[in-house]
């Protein structure tokens, strides 16, 4: 889907030139931001989050068309708290999040696009995925479980699917949100100091805090390749979480404005009905 | 699951001399009202949604049990509206609602509650139905689709998948939104009034209206035989919606609090761990 990309610190992926490293994830142009703004409250977020809890509603009255939102990240790159601050306001019964774990035993038994599809938004909804199909093309690459062959051949599944999906009436949009390795060092960090953020806290995280460069690489090849128009990628940078949180609502927004939905028009006679 | 039912004006359906009739839809006490406060944002609201927040977030952490919410109402009764007003302001990541329509010609060729089970909630969630399987003793039994012999054996089957439930972690509460009929017409009479709400408007739910007396009738009989302790029904007078939503949660927060969710203790020594 076509629509005016508002502007913003994130960076729509544009073809097989982009390259990651380009993107500062502590970038907050065009932004301004007084240190007296409440980070999660400024004006034009609150603006925009009324827009959204509009929008959903006549995107649920039409019942003709839906939302997919993918959100991709290192570790602690902020996908939880990125999905809550966009969905706070809009309602409940027409969002359905999804997060992706490693996948079951049963579920490695089918292709790797069976249990996304199973998930994926209907009529009216919104839907958010937290982690992906864009799993198998990362962690299993930086970990070997597949070969270059395997996941050029996912690079294609992926684009074939999302074409489906748009085929249908679905608007795929998907964020990258872009942290520095020493931001996630911080809160990283953060979460052994507070005993209360312990269980968020999992010691495999410093294993996968090595190969860092390994999968900025996976993430750099996967973005690049799966980005056409119909599904942009967007690279968010995520350092500052304000600057992530408005980026991402503006974009989502956008979009929604761009699909215009609309409610049916009523099939009966408004002041013909008695109601007894 | 025990625990101290709040002070509120709904009704906790405790066996079988259970009677819809003796409930007033209209029913504010104990709650006071003064007309200055704003219905939907009220002092103890508030308190009790950043509670809730809290304790549904401790849930998630715990991965441990899971509560089910189920909604049932007539027409017009409030679902929707109840559904998004307990749910603002929690993490949507960690609540899913699922609303059951008409079943399909792939559903029905199943038994009742197998659509019904495929949605139960995963560990550490909040799972809301915006109707449910009581719809199949009750839509079913109006209509004439099911004898009496086949609804008593459905309520007998309820019991049982409940108790499952229950067995497996899961606390069921289940809410019956109660509305006087005319209450109805006046809200049936606002979605005619307002061409923004044409949608919500379905002429066949004047059908459903006149059969009233009924519902009425199915529903005091399902709630009264499918109301064990460990699954209660709640009859919540909804007239006044403010009452209603600040019962709902009053009930839900009650219910959270006595099961006192507990993150995991950390397996490591947070004071060992250094990050690279």
């Amino acid at each position: 889907m076509k629509f005016d990309i508002p502007k913003t610190p994130a960076v729509q992926v544009m073809g097989k030139s982009f390259r990651l490293a380009h993107v500062d994830p502590d970038d907050i142009t065009p932004f301004v931001h007084s240190p007296d703004d409440k980070d999660e409250a400024s004006p034009r977020l609150l603006q925009l989050r009324e827009r959204l809890s509009q929008l959903q509603e006549l995107l649920y009255a039409e019942q003709e068309r839906d939302v997919l939102l993918i959100f991709q990240a290192m570790d602690t790159g902020g996908k939880d708290g990125a999905i809550k601050n966009l969905l706070t306001g809009v309602n409940p019964a027409g969002v359905r999040v999804t997060s992706f774990k490693a996948p079951s035993t049963g579920e490695l038994s089918q292709d790797f696009l069976w249990r996304i599809h199973a998930q994926i938004p209907k009529r009216g909804h919104i839907g958010v995925f937290n982690r992906s199909h864009y799993e198998d093309v990362l962690i299993t690459r930086v970990h070997g479980l597949i070969d270059e062959k395997t996941w050029k051949r996912r690079y294609e599944d992926i684009n074939n699917f999302e074409e489906l999906l748009t085929h249908n009436g679905t608007v795929v949009l998907k964020f990258f949100l872009h942290i520095s390795k020493k931001e996630q060092a911080d809160r990283l960090q953060a979460r052994l100091d507070d005993p209360t953020k312990h269980w968020k806290f999992d010691p495999d995280d410093l294993k996968e805090r090595k190969l860092w460069k390994a999968y900025q690489k996976a993430y750099e090849d996967a973005i690049r390749n799966c980005s056409p128009a119909h599904a942009p990628w967007f690279v968010v940078p995520a350092d500052q979480k304000w600057a992530r949180d408005l980026a991402i609502t503006e974009i989502v927004v956008a979009a929604l404005e761009a699909m215009n939905p609309q409610p049916p028009k009523a099939d009966f006679d408004p002041k013909k009905i008695v109601i007894e």
